[in-house]
């Protein structure tokens, strides 16, 4: 079995846009907010947005169900105040729902929080909570940088983002630590803003004892761990300096990193240097990089290959990269492919 | 020959600190700034500070001449104003100028810039034109982000850098892109900040069109090009979708990778997918990392051996990695050691 941990959905049918459009709008000025009543999306439309994109890829690399949350860069929470994102986060969210529902073999939900700037993280926990037990979502995007670049916001390791780690913790749903758009012209939002982001929050918690007071709290750092594993040596003489445990010991228990690293070297290096029980597969199709690489014929993102051809990995290691581990680490995932067998 | 194109002096008689912490407390205050005449150095002490530090490192591990320049994070363009800066650059470039006059063979001077937030580049011209002009600066280091971690600066290849672009061409003087220290509670300066810094900067020339304007213009990206190279399909696939040429054609010609990466694979990712004209050895010793890999018994940061061992480096490119490349790129270091020959 593939999961692929790492799904957006970039597809969604024109009038999402249209609606949301109308929406930022709103917050920016004195008119007043669309109803989400006026956002009509059919099912027909639902299932055709991803026939022929994500599910079709799916198809053509062999991957058996994505983990499918909200478009990352259009989570945007930057954007108004919370009753603009809660609004915002409540019609997203409803929409991956409906895909896993259409899709319910192929498609798990994750959720995004009605994060705000400056908003207690706290706020969150109402639809976090519809997310976990209405909807079915079996992983959560968390926002470490909800200003969009500006980077207000305390480490991950503060006291005030316990309460949304309660919460997953009791749920036993983890957080994938994602960013949204750069308003900040000096970072490119998928070029440079996902990636430091990644950075930033591994060292976060390198340098936090966070997982003293959450043994079981699991996060995922996307996008291969950003700079991390390039530079885990790097990272093990910091940790070193500060009296930290190694990274290793970290990876695999409370955090994870995926593969969405788009070219062999790059997980050959992540498959040679994390502990592949720390290792979640993942492509973000269709996603920031959607080109076929001239020099190989295929897409950047079909990390599938990269995977199945690097060395590093045993044949259990692989397995437990492709599906064990998404399991271990999503068990309301587990939890419903075991039902639905 | 071995340069090591990135050391600052990290290890200057604590005088220096003692003179700079009157000089911090004064500018958040109404106290009037220390004299620059109240610090004194003796040649002695000077020769002391790297002796029993960088020297000897450099003879243990074979490195002939280092590339030095003020530390990095103490250069804290955020702090006061650019009057602050201004003097705190002199004094440091002075400090280094002297280490390179004491130790001719073995050290060249690199400079730092009286940067300050919001203020305009073309300030920094003067100091620019006396670290070359009179204390032989072969190299700049130019801070993306004087705010130390909010990044209000705008990208580097926006108009207002020109000035300093234009002078830099003016004496054939590389800088390398360089922040210092993070005073953002979410960035690690050094397990963050700096490789944070490192990808934005190259996203932002990958984006723009600088070199069209200063084709012969050279930028060295520290830090093993932060998280680029591990990511450079995700880079080659970014350019793609951009319009703009293949990172490759970047590197080598106006960008440049150090060696900062300290362990072997990083090592080996940066020396296969990277041209390795594109490549300058460095350690940046005594730097961030200054631990012994236990499981190595060397150094972290002794990044000749990785460079060594790696195969993916013909002789002839190794040998460019160590010293032909830091010539080519500095062509001051090169007049400088063709004179003394």
């Amino acid at each position: 079995m593939i999961i692929d941990c790492h799904g957006h959905f970039t597809t969604a049918p024109p009038q999402l846009a249209a609606w949301r459009s109308r929406q930022v709008a709103a917050a920016g000025s004195s008119l007043g907010a669309p109803d989400p009543a006026e956002l009509v999306i059919s099912d027909e439309e639902l299932r055709a947005a991803v026939e022929a994109n994500q599910l079709r890829l799916m198809d053509e690399r062999g991957t058996d169900l994505t983990i499918f949350s909200p478009r990352a860069s259009f989570m945007a929470h930057h954007v108004g105040d919370f009753a603009v994102s809660s609004v915002w986060a409540r019609i997203c969210n409803d929409l991956v729902h409906r895909v896993s529902t259409l899709f319910p073999a192929r498609f798990a939900m994750g959720a995004m929080l009605p994060q705000s700037p400056g908003v207690d993280p706290a706020s969150c926990l109402p639809e976090l909570r519809r997310a976990v037990e209405e909807l079915g979502a079996v992983s959560v995007n968390l926002n470490p940088d909800p200003s969009g670049g500006s980077w207000t916001a305390p480490p991950l390791t503060d006291r005030s983002w316990y309460p949304l780690y309660e919460a997953l913790v009791e749920y036993d749903v983890p957080a994938m630590v994602h960013v949204s758009t750069s308003c900040n012209p000096a970072f490119h939002t998928t070029g440079a803003h996902y990636l430091n982001a990644d950075t930033t929050a591994f060292m976060q918690l390198l340098q936090g004892d966070l997982f003293a007071d959450f043994p079981t709290l699991r996060l995922v750092v996307p996008h291969g761990g950003g700079a991390v594993p390039y530079h885990w040596g790097r990272f093990r003489g910091l940790a070193q300096a500060l009296g930290r445990p190694e990274p290793a010991e970290l990876v695999g228990r409370n955090v994870f990193f995926d593969t969405c690293v788009y070219h062999r070297p790059g997980i050959d290096l992540l498959a040679q240097v994390v502990p592949a029980e720390g290792v979640l597969f993942a492509s973000e199709m269709i996603g920031a990089v959607r080109g076929v690489d001239p020099h190989t014929g295929h897409h950047f993102d079909d990390t599938r290959r990269y995977v199945d051809a690097t060395p590093h990995f045993s044949v259990e290691q692989r397995a437990a990269v492709y599906a064990g581990n998404a399991l271990r680490v999503h068990p309301r995932l587990a939890a419903r492919l075991a039902t639905a067998r």
